[in-house]
């Protein structure tokens, strides 16, 4: 696995890691393989970006890349539910880890430029939307336009035959060579994209881990969940997150996606999920790994 | 409430109920807003378009409208993970009603222009990433070009040199005179967005409801929910969907938000739901509402 790139010192070849990530570069997305990238070092890791988030998993599964890192919660870039159900239904990648990334715009402007001048501002709908108290104070004037990314926004503002501004990451502005005008831009302040990383198999035990799961459930939801959380409960396991969405494939039907504290080998977490799988007719580790820290 | 408008027969004036929903004309949100009048068909409700999710909730908080559509699941459209919050933490509306809308997206064409000679496509980014397969196959050498959403696709569409195709929906296609060259171009088909029906006070128990509530928890995310759960499971009350939330104030602190069968007066969901809040130490009913027919 790992792509191959000419070692000129020996004449040879070295295998090097690669991680594909949802490109293009400059977006929410690189940052975070750049993420993982300081979690392996000092292994130097080569990035890949790919086109869609099923092209990522691709290239782990076929052997091209090592890792894939993909949002899975609340990112600007891409369908993310898509992730969920593609780990649920469609590949036996694990969950290796995860990237939590805080997500600050930053306001950017062509060389040059004064504020009170730009008549239109660059950026994914969704970035506009979440800076849109921002733009009503500071760029009154300025007409929003879409862009692909907020990656793609740079390059769109550069382009504009009208003074523009862009809204993207501080990384996008530094790659793309813009003048930041202003930080932290964003209406709300919390705003967290989480990234998971997928590979062939799981983490090691650490001792701060967590545990993806998922099982699905018909008709009796409350009372499946009550047995399975029970199971938890009785053991003093920490539920941190919870979600149910509809099965894609059959109306009606539903799984549960929960994550646990703890490693699917920590003996309690191990009876606990022992105990679910009995009282599910699915269920699915998508795998343990280190708590991602901000 | 509601507005008022001239009645030119009798020179005085009529108070009409105006439902606000997420605009511009032509969105999803507008054809969720039509499924709202129908609703309250044989009632003939003004719809008014405004700009954020937090204005439409404003324009009922204020008396302007009766009601408010906005997207609370899976839409392309906004940052819908904004209505559960502003639910949560900043609203006294009740939901209402509920509309779930299948998402099928049409590929329109400037007037007389052939498939081949299309140069650019132009969508919501996520239209664009939930047509990608199919652009790939038919519009493989289009430029893909963001607009801010699908309805403002079609005249960007229109305004465009190159020779363009958008992607939009089928009302937008009709409402702004494009012409419709393919239909549910979308890659995968069960794509569906889920609106809730704002007011000052939720529905009446029609006999086929279902009631949305919200509860925080703090450490013991398990066990809390596996008490709630115990609630309904021992009075048959189906959980419909569930999910957990940070807490945007309080670091480490959650929210559910659980959707079960009935109303909140039946008197099964009555007790579940009192059973809750003693665990609970925040704890709010959205609503109880007439479950939603795609």
């Amino acid at each position: 696995m790992g792509g191959k790139q000419a070692n000129g010192l020996a004449g040879g070849y070295l295998d090097w890691m690669e991680i594909s990530y949802l490109g293009p570069e400059g977006t929410y997305s690189e940052e975070a393989a750049l993420g993982r990238a300081e979690q392996l070092a000092p292994e130097r890791p080569r990035l890949v970006p790919v086109a869609t988030i099923p092209a990522a998993v691709g290239t782990v599964e076929e052997g091209d890349a090592e890792e894939a890192v993909v949002p899975i919660e609340n990112s600007l870039e891409g369908v993310v539910t898509h992730t969920a159900d593609l780990l649920i239904h469609q590949t036996r990648l694990r969950i290796r880890g995860e990237i939590v990334l805080p997500i600050h715009h930053c306001l950017v402007l062509q060389r040059g430029l004064a504020l009170p001048d730009v008549r239109v501002v660059y950026s994914h709908p969704q970035a506009l939307a979440q800076c849109r108290r921002y733009l009503a104070r500071r760029l009154p004037l300025a007409e929003p336009v879409a862009s692909l990314s907020t990656a793609g926004a740079v390059g769109d503002m550069h382009g504009s035959e009208r003074p523009a501004a862009a809204i993207s990451s501080l990384r996008a502005a530094r790659l793309f060579g813009a003048e930041v005008a202003d930080r932290d831009i964003e209406d709300v302040r919390s705003n967290r994209t989480r990234f998971v990383v997928l590979a062939a198999t799981d983490a090691e035990r650490t001792g701060c881990d967590k545990t993806s799961v998922c099982f699905d459930f018909g008709e009796d939801a409350a009372g499946i969940l009550h047995g399975a959380l029970g199971e938890l409960a009785s053991r003093d396991i920490n539920m941190l997150k919870i979600e149910s969405r509809p099965d894609r494939r059959s109306l009606g039907r539903y799984f549960f996606l929960i994550d646990v504290e703890g490693h699917r080998e920590d003996p309690a977490v191990r009876e606990a999920l022992a105990g679910i799988r009995g009282r599910a007719s699915i269920f699915k580790v998508l795998g343990s790994y280190p708590t991602g820290k901000v």
